[in-house]
């Protein structure tokens, strides 16, 4: 199954338009969990079991696997088998790199890991992409303009095709192979240069990180991102959902914390 | 140690500014390599004792590691431990990622894997590349001007103040908080602009991919790259050294393709 449709079926059996950021901090595991043999994996399948009937995606951050050690991607492999059929798994690894070792890095995401969707950093352009687009069913995120005060550096320079985070946009549009497999990162810290970019892109599916602790609106996050062309769109929140209580409450904290913000989206059956 | 100490101390010993990039592919392995345990280590392994009294640092790229499967971080572990102190060890990664999450890849390479530095994507801005400076002692490589043909698409993108590739060095010299603790990547496709990027970071050390199998010129490279204010250099080759025979004599033939473009380079002792 192509990964935006799953992604926009599970939207629609949902009806919401919640990603969960399965970004696991050891330091952070609520106490009742640290003891657990396989604590990360068990913490994060708990979060997975009290929210799949309330999210359109997960997002695991490769960060937050690499720095558990050596055996850090074999529990990102297991959570994602463990995900199943449940969501659409995008893989946020911000990879970019030239085209031959690229390669390698679609093969980690998709056949490795499994996943769905991989982020990937444009920066070193055209076949620093190809290469994740030449997998038939899955999508590459390009950070377009990212949620961080950092975005102000670069990404907002202006160039004669006007700031370079809608450079990356319109050049990029070029690059797709067929419908779905190129979408983009827009923070949720950005509401207008969001709507801008969905305009752009009416038919991409557009990834929306910082709502929750980073502080985005998701009322006008949901207003700016509604599809035009058919273009879906998912909105992250990663530590508002699963540090929501750090007591044995965990699960049913982050449920609540899903829900609240899958409201907040207004998200309606399609 | 520090990084830019060891890479330095390195270069003098053995006369060399060759760095030689550990990306091991299993199907182009050497044929009477691909029956032994643990092939890929023992293929880098050998390709390091053959070539470590020739060259200045090596780079593993994380991505031909990752696409071994999930013990490919173990085995990367595994080679920079073997290295040792023979020479410095670069992880290529190309990481870019919000502050809290690149806290987490800075950990990653620095002790999960034990490299001494690491390149870095500078797209998402300063809170993305502050915390591999945050490691003192350690050194990031920002990606500049790459040797890539898609380096056209964004890095050579004019803005106010000239391309971006340059927009990115001149930004980013304000974040070094100690002498040695941020380099750039130049690609040696580009001898002019590498030029034109060590008059505007004389003090920083530079990382030049892009000869051998990409074509760019070792001697141009050397005239281009030389230091003026103590800042160094290491040029880059994985495939022509690692791959230069597909026989029995491989790890002799990567010694002389080592030796080779440490002559080329005319890398004299200081």
């Amino acid at each position: 199954v192509q990964f935006v449709d799953h992604l926009e079926a599970t939207a629609r059996r949902n009806a919401s338009r919640v990603c969960v950021g399965l970004d696991p901090e050891p330091l952070r595991l609520p106490e009742p969990v640290r003891a657990r043999p396989n604590a990360v994996f068990a913490f994060l399948n708990d979060i997975v079991a009290a929210t799949a009937d309330l999210v359109c995606c997960y997002k695991p951050n490769f960060a937050f696997f690499a720095s558990l050690g050596v055996e850090g991607p074999a529990v990102l492999k297991d959570l994602v088998r463990s995900i199943g059929d449940r969501a659409p798994v995008l893989l946020d690894f911000k990879a970019g790199d030239i085209g031959n070792t690229a390669s390698h890095y679609a093969r980690f995401a998709y056949e490795v890991i499994g996943a769905g969707a991989v982020t990937v950093n444009p920066l070193m352009g055209a076949d620093a992409v190809e290469p994740f687009l030449a997998w038939s069913g899955r999508c590459a995120f390009l950070l377009a303009l990212t949620s961080n005060p950092g975005s102000a550096d670069f990404q907002r320079r202006k160039t004669a095709d006007g700031p370079l985070y809608e450079t990356v946009v319109t050049t990029s549009r070029r690059w797709s192979r067929s419908p779905g497999d190129l979408g983009y990162v827009v923070g949720a810290t950005h509401p207008a240069e969001l709507e801008a970019l969905r305009g752009l892109a009416p038919d991409a599916p557009i990834l929306v990180p910082g709502v929750g602790a980073q502080g985005g609106s998701p009322a006008a996050v949901a207003r700016a991102a509604a599809d035009r062309q058919g273009g879906g769109y998912l909105v992250n929140a990663s530590r508002s959902i699963l540090f929501a209580s750090s007591g044995p409450d965990y699960a049913e904290a982050a449920r609540r914390a899903t829900e609240d913000l899958r409201v907040s989206l207004k998200a309606q059956p399609a």
